[in-house]
């Protein structure tokens, strides 16, 4: 199965073709193997393609380490995801310079489509600790996916949160994914890759060197809808990913803290120049609303009085039990038989798309 | 020469005659003499006059009283400023409810045209206390008058510091002037008597009642160019001084804490509402330079080589010196003679006139 990757690998292989090159080949090819079949002329002929590029593809010949990438992947127990592929991170696909493959230890699923980031510094306070805490646990019990970068600090918090939580959570390396960096994170990686992944566009065996990280701060941002800065210096690599959130479209969210304390300067920075502050995880779902109404398909003229055909067993139990009468929320946990992080996702998600309006005291009622 | 103060002292006492009719009427008659000699038709011709008001004008008859009152102040060392005298706070004329009478222990000045005001919870904490220490000194470095409220905590912590630091401040009451309160600020309020101005539109011997404070809280923003919110909870009277702030159009700013204290919660709410993130007093004279600059009188045209006539003795001399050669901060305080305090202010005023320029390492040159 691992086979169709191969031309995958070997244009990864080739020198001078980017991201950027590599999305335009795939959408004038649609597959690499026609792309690495074509005439010169054929690829001269797509905008941005280098002279080298051009050369490296048309006369590639490392199939022998194309293969020896593929087995070392295939006995890691690494997954290798296509930019085509439908697990494909959706949102990541809209970046500039998407990865046209991901090194993916665990797996991607559609629950990562609702994703926030929390990052941070690594010799993170114990104030940036907690709050990296909180929020994570908040954004857990909403059902979202806390994306991080696995480092010390407040990115080892909110992944470890997360997982603690029962919730899902990608880690994005900056080396390769096939061993966990920094190497005390070990076992939280091992946590990681199974109950959510550990992501990276680079190959197998790349050094976690300082130069590979901004490259790889844009997927943190690039997965996610939104980034949370919770404590960064004035020089810290979080602020490289707040600006490339905001490149990106991307919602910036920062932590206060006390002034005169270095790890709050950069998050003053950013809180200055537009961030929205964060108090707790309603302060993040309230900016991000909007877009998760689009991804949850909601648009505000929905018929209130039913669902959609597609919309899932458990949010149809909880809407039916509404249906009767509003219900406080813990009415509504033990009523439905369902977790309470499930029906606190459910009832957000129905809230958003316009079916269930919350009144005082976290009472629920159907939207008229 | 209190004497000319009894038809003013007259006419606050009329029921029925607030702030923004007494302006009205000021602005009708030019005095209240006049207005007190007036026919009721002339004063019912006068728009927003209330019935009961034109009653109590047309029949005031208790000048005894207005004797009384006038004694009282006298042997309380208090001066009278009515609207219309020159030291009246230039920027509180402006506001749309002016006190048409200040009661004014110590005396007001035109230095005191460059105000700022610092206020926040009385149940400050230690990290509060210390911002607002660090602010006001640095405001008072710069020869700004600081104002407060005079409040236990951040209030008292700030006319302290202003004091200590050898500048100017202004208390603002809710109560009688004659008396400090709270009674343990009895030191405080005489030091700032001496050294600034402790302020009230409240007739003397009025109690410190709750009901006054919101009223006393547009004057603190009134005279101020800005009002810093060190810390404030939810509902602190700081927030009404926020929101008087912005309806008077003064600049607002907002000292961020650590998420989860209460303290925190006010100030954070302003950030997110709009006010400016401060962390140290150079984040507020850069919101407020334009101001200054129009107080000063500059618009960034002026001839750099020369100061305007009407420039104090000082300044032409720190002006002086550096036509001779650009000069680090401490050489121009060496050379002046001044104290740092009004070389600071000067420097400033002169940079925001666009006759000074500041280089790395603090030096001064010529703007040419």
């Amino acid at each position: 199965m691992l086979g169709e990757h191969a031309p995958w690998l070997a244009l990864s292989r080739v020198k001078g073709l980017g991201c950027v090159s590599f999305k335009r080949l795939i959408a004038h090819f649609g597959d690499p193997t026609r792309a690495l079949a074509a005439a010169p002329s054929e690829l001269a002929a797509i905008e941005g393609l280098q002279r080298d590029a051009i050369d490296g593809i048309v006369g590639f010949t490392q199939w022998a380490e194309v293969d020896s990438d593929l087995q070392r992947i295939r006995s890691a127990g690494i997954t290798l995801v296509r930019y085509t592929d439908a697990n494909y991170p959706a949102r990541l696909r809209t970046i500039a310079d998407p990865p046209p493959l991901l090194y993916v230890k665990g797996a991607l699923t559609a629950a990562d489509d609702k994703a926030v980031a929390i990052v941070g510094s690594r010799s993170a306070s114990d104030y940036g600790r907690r709050v990296a805490r909180d929020l994570a646990r908040g954004l857990a019990s909403f059902g979202f996916t806390v994306v991080s970068g696995m480092a010390r600090g407040i990115d080892g918090m909110a992944h470890e949160t997360a997982l603690n939580c029962h919730g899902r959570t990608i880690a994005v390396l900056g080396s390769g994914v096939e061993r966990a960096y920094p190497p005390e994170h070990e076992r939280l990686y091992q946590r990681i890759a199974e109950q959510g992944a550990v992501i990276s566009e680079l190959p197998m065996g790349t050094k976690p060197l300082a130069f590979n990280f901004p490259a790889r701060n844009r997927l943190i941002s690039g997965v996610s809808l939104g980034v949370v800065v919770v404590e960064a210096t004035e020089k810290s690599g979080s602020l490289i990913t707040a600006s490339l959130a905001v490149d990106q479209g991307r919602e910036v969210f920062a932590v206060p803290g006390e002034v005169g304390s270095s790890r709050s300067r950069g998050a003053h920075r950013l809180i200055r120049q537009g961030a929205k502050l964060v108090e707790t995880v309603d302060d993040i779902i309230e900016e991000i609303a909007p877009q998760l109404a689009r991804l949850s398909g909601g648009d505000g003229k929905t018929d209130a009085r039913q669902l959609p055909q597609n919309s899932s067993a458990a949010a149809q139990k909880v809407f039916a039990l509404l249906q009767q009468r509003s219900l406080q929320i813990d009415e509504i946990i033990e009523n439905s038989g369902l977790v309470s992080a499930q029906v606190l996702g459910i009832l957000l998600d129905l809230e958003l798309q316009g079916y269930l309006r919350q009144l005082p005291g976290k009472v629920y009622t159907i939207e008229t």
